[in-house]
């Protein structure tokens, strides 16, 4: 079992705020977090796939192909920008470190062929990370 | 499956020795961790959990319950300690890195609900860190 | 002659851009910077004293002391903030690197005796860090 | 479940190329890592072991053994080489990180006794790592 | 006074010997360094300029040219090269840290006005770096 | 002009407090680093040296000299001890990393010809660190 992990960083303004609540339930839940102008951070995606090491190139993937899949997909949409307003699925739904990582797994499922797409992880400060996988689902 | 990941710092001082070994088979087995007078690390404590995402809040466990309780539980016994003096579960069992993860394991089973625990790791030094958790107990 | 450097992370969200000028010509100097909504960053403030090692106590500064009045003169206003809207400096004045640097810089000077302020260091991301301090206007 | 995990840092050139293949095509596989001459990497190999506490020593490896072994196997025939010319099993195979993740997997296996080899994570640059393990072919 | 560091990362091969020393003596000098057949780094470059901050825009350069113009000079050159074979200026002078601090440095000096090169850091190994700048020479 | 640091690794134990002060007047200057057992960091010492480039070697420093000079003059004595109790100096002057820098300036001070002692670097946390050189003592 070969995994390849790849880093990609990402700089992006968040508040973690939900509309249909007060502001007061809204500190209690997130903190500072809800300061209602907002704040952000230097994100880093990891993104690790697995699968069959190529006999012949020695690769599991195409790195190239893999870096420009992930740009297009999750880090374009999402780098400089505040995710609460420019990214449509945010509007809607908290752009928690647990709901972004959930955003790039939907958005890279299925589109890193041959390799399976295996697990991503947020990381959004020093001290604070979120991995997304679906082993659980495993028959 | 979505895991969180938190990391706690914090420093303190050990000796790695049996007291019903000698010296030299302390050094031994220890090698210079085995000195007498103790020394120390700045420890990294990195706790996971996994469960459900709460579809409302985005998260997958109240942050600063989380932190709150890691404080409590571990940081705060082990801060700033020397740890074979100052507590007591390691007066007669060696503070390994292995037991330190395993002990800051029993401190947070259980009391991270909704989550589970899913592994604590603890960092030593940048070239050695341990991992305890209890998957290869399951049935 | 002895310093003493301690860091201090934030994050907070910035936009760079000049309302008196275009979104071309703003698009032009500050590149993806620009785009108006914002973005963010986790920021880290080195902030470093120089002085006389007092004798007694064998330290240069109180740092419970300098911690505290960071943390009210800087890091409470910038944190978990939006610095152009939240911040009045940043209201007329673009937040680059460059300007919370020298923003840090008048917050803390004269503040740190009996030690001297030496130079402050903003790091915005991994590859970009601005330092100010007043070496230049020395006599 | 303990895993400890212990990193091990080398420095190494190589080419991406396979000699049957001609420079058109390695360029277009393997980018700009294809240049002739070669280029090189400060690389971290990770070696994970996992096992039983030994309940005496609070320890799961004898830690001094494990490095010999680390050192003797894989990071002094690799480390200040050449790959493809100085390490045999690279003049046929190209040593990408995957293969190199690979050869250190086969050379620790089944020799780190009592513990368990558990997986290799080969990290190449800041943003590329390599992760081997044999999970995959548990019955 | 204000400074603006950026990291720039490349990786390289290169040997360090002399064609014109013997065998044995470029091994008393840079030890396992001089392995004929080379090895390689991660290099990061860090380029340092000071100057005054511009009023207007609260930059104290063009980033944009400012990456352009390193990544020209130096990176293009000696990113993925074999520095001894594909970099003229190593040919007959031996790549070491600071050799290739220096050569970074004359590349760049006096190339970013309005602002003025005050330094270069090459870091070639966690624990190894080199920092180039002119200030000795200084009236 | 030149300057070259290399990195020193190593843990030990310290506490901070005079014995000739009240218990309470030392909690009061030193905060939890006053706890009587102790505690204990990773430090990182890194030394720097500045001076001339040698043209044939294009070193500044014989590398392999001067760690072998740092080791035995510094990371030996400190590396896996209490300071307080197992260094001579520090039985009577507190193991501040201020301190301890001194110390290791002390201990290089005219020791790396040709090359010279430009400051050395005590990193005691992430987040704290002293320097120590003597320019503010030049004529």
């Amino acid at each position: 079992m070969i995994r390849l992990t790849r880093r990609y960083p990402f700089s992006a303004a968040h508040v973690l705020a939900r509309p249909d609540w007060s502001e007061a339930r809204n500190r209690d839940v997130y903190g500072k977090c809800a300061n209602p102008s907002g704040h952000g951070h230097n994100y880093v995606l990891e993104v690790t796939v697995r699968g069959a090491l190529d006999p012949e190139s020695g690769r599991l993937v195409p790195i190239e192909q893999m870096d420009a899949l992930v740009q297009r997909r999750v880090i374009e949409p999402l780098d400089h920008r505040f995710l609460n307003r420019d990214v449509p699925e945010f509007e809607s739904c908290v752009p928690t470190a647990e709901n972004i990582a959930r955003y790039a797994w939907r958005a890279l499922k299925g589109e890193l062929a041959p390799a399976i797409l295996d697990r991503v992880r947020l990381v959004e400060t020093a001290n604070n990370s979120v991995e997304y996988s679906e082993e659980g689902q495993r028959p």
